[in-house]
């Protein structure tokens, strides 16, 4: 199996001032293309450590992929050390990638300075990858086989997030391109609502009966639940796209409607792809979770298209005043009830007109309310054929109660909307 | 000055599965205690990698922290690891953690089972830091001079985050008494709302007066702002402690209320405890932010004592039914205005009877809408003592906008009670 270590630059990076993020996505990509990530690195900005350091990984990876170190400020250093390494006696200014730095500072009103031109120079020898989204070229290093006993290949991402994940495509694309990788089909189905040992169970069986070659791994994220990967190595024609498929529908009639997607990868996108299609809007109505299932369902491109707005009642008053919360209900079940889930449901369904509503009341923490302990959550929704109401305990710090609260949320709306459409 | 290296261990950071959010909270506390950190790693679950790893980070370093590897199922291939590095003979059971174990299963409701038991077992020789928060005890491994050459020390924690970030001030304060660290002195102040190159600018001449031994870092953040750190090596006598104060009274009459805290770290938190000591109410209206702003305010543990609730209206018919925005105001001047988004704090103060609300109406992308370009936000705060808008440009993705969008708005809202206040 090709090697390959992913290497942080970055003084940043080691006094905690910033997470690397750069890293797990790269190591995603790589993995779903059949390269096996051996390590990761992070290290500072310092010429000989980076020369030492990439010449290692270099010297037991075939595919090394560095990331940072490619600031205006501090291109020096790293580019100076990558030039070393790979015994380039000077450097050349690409025009393509000079071209497009002209572009971004024009865009930003800005002159061109010297600073911003030695972006544009690279080692000799160094293939170059156009950076469309910054300044910073992407480098490729192709190592001789008498170099390392291998052939070795590095690449140099610049460190800012959208950037390199952005360029990460075409990266991967000569990776592939270049390396005698054995061809993989991936398949992601997303399933909420099960934990990983009751969904472990129920699929036991149909995992024990894949055929040779076809893989399963299971993905889980608190938030947007379990992502089922079914990967079938050693080739991608039809007919193997055919067996793939087989399998995913088995498993379909299996999971049944604990499959969210198999296209989205969270449940806000895919409860907005249920609404888009089917033509109907939805609002919310929150306590708990003080506004983010809002947040969540706003953050997809296009979803102003269904979504009209929400109320977040924190206080009583806001309750009984705009959602329109009868008083006697509160009085008599308390808050955090599965009547006050549904009448501030309904409410929000009143006030905005929405044909669907979520809702939420709860204690996210930290504390409970005497009779509920802390991490209890009501959800109501409602929809043209009535109002369900459903309870929740998590147990997490009040951050994550909250996720977990518009999460549950999300989906118990998602399955009303479901059952509408199919009935 | 003494070094450290972070290492992760896990299968699952190598396949880009998760993101390592420990390495860079250890770093910040090494950093902060005067540690340098050399570089952070990441490896797999392969019991001659951890071991070739570790002895290699050993050498380089004092000391080593690794995280992870030691839940109930892998524990024996990174424990095994360890013992054969340290050298030890076999295994010990350390009744303290057992204790804790036999608890954490009780409050679930769980019996133990041996791969339970196993977990209290730890290397003959090692010393253990009780883990309260989890089940995995923290190892730690002093290794003898003669072994590397120096004083070497290993740390292993468990990779949960809240419990390896929750126990690493026990570990901070074990290296602080096992090594020869020089007292440093730190102080921050927050800084929002200017940019990193115009602080710089106006504090410049305050820094390069700063007296001998004492150093300013810059530590940007898109979402809090700047934290501005001043250190002092050498001790922390009161003396000292009184040439730092007076470092930090001459910076806050540079930056004035530019400065938005200096003991609370979100601007969410600056603003809740403005409130809260002004025994004031707050509320908000949001079109763009989709319940960001919310969300925001109630991550705050006790914010129900002072957020009333927000609504959010993506619809027009939201803004102008429920937050009484009138229709010929968005007729006129479009619903990306300012006088848009003052009706909307106006509206939503009277809604909810707050004494304060922040509005937002703008584009958070992708795309304009003709007039205002994407990343555009108009933002309304109202009080006691009238109305204020304000207009902000941002050029990120929509997520970012949302974020920026949220945290200006904050701000803003900020400055209005602190006028209030100081009046």
């Amino acid at each position: 199996m090709t090697k390959a270590s992913v290497c942080t630059i970055g003084d940043e990076i080691l006094i905690g001032q910033i997470v690397d993020t750069n890293s797990s996505n790269i190591a995603r990509s790589l993995e779903e293309i059949g390269v096996a990530v051996t390590r990761m690195l992070s290290i500072g900005d310092d010429r000989k450590t980076i020369i030492n350091t990439l010449r290692n990984e270099l010297k037991n990876n075939e595919i090394v992929i560095s990331t940072g170190g490619l600031g205006p400020t501090k291109d020096d250093i790293t580019k100076d050390a990558l030039k070393k390494l790979f015994g380039s006696n000077g450097y050349i200014e690409h025009s393509g990638q000079l071209k497009i730095i002209r572009e971004i500072l024009h865009s930003r009103g800005l002159d061109m300075l010297d600073i911003n031109r030695a972006q544009a120079l690279v080692p000799k020898g160094c293939e170059v990858i156009e950076n469309r989204l910054g300044t910073a070229p992407i480098m490729v290093f192709r190592f001789p086989k008498e170099r390392f006993g291998h052939d070795a290949t590095l690449y140099s991402l610049p460190g800012v997030p959208h950037e390199a994940i952005g360029m990460l495509p075409e990266v991967i694309d000569d990776i592939v391109s270049h390396n005698p990788l054995s061809a993989i089909l991936h398949r992601n189905v997303m399933v909420y609502g099960l934990a990983e040992s009751a969904l472990s169970k129920l699929i036991e069986p149909w995992e024990e009966s894949l055929p040779d070659g076809m893989h399963l791994a299971y993905l889980p994220n608190p938030l947007t639940g379990v992502r089922l990967r079914l990967s079938m190595y050693g080739g991608s024609s039809e007919e193997e796209k055919t067996l793939v498929e087989a399998e995913i529908a088995k498993l379909k009639a299996i999971l049944g409607d604990r499959i969210y997607s198999d296209t989205d990868d969270t449940l806000e996108r895919a409860v907005g792809r249920l609404l888009l299609n089917a033509g109907k809007t939805v609002s919310a109505a929150e306590s708990c979770t003080g506004g983010e299932i809002s947040h969540l369902l706003t953050t997809v491109p296009g979803s102003s298209a269904y979504y009209l707005g929400s109320v977040t009642s924190y206080a009583v008053s806001v309750k009984e005043n705009v959602l329109g919360v009868p008083a006697e209900i509160i009085s008599e079940h308390g808050v955090v009830s599965s009547e006050v889930a549904a009448a501030m449901a309904e409410g929000v369904r009143k006030l905005t007109g929405s044909d669907y509503s979520v809702s939420t009341t709860g204690l996210a923490g930290p504390g409970g309310d005497g009779v509920n302990p802390e991490g209890t959550v009501w959800i109501g929704v409602s929809g043209p054929n009535g109002t369900i109401t459903q309870k929740r305990n998590y147990h997490n710090d009040r951050r994550r109660n909250i996720e977990r609260f518009a999460a549950s949320s999300l989906d118990l709306l998602r399955q009303m909307i479901l059952k509408d459409i199919n009935h």
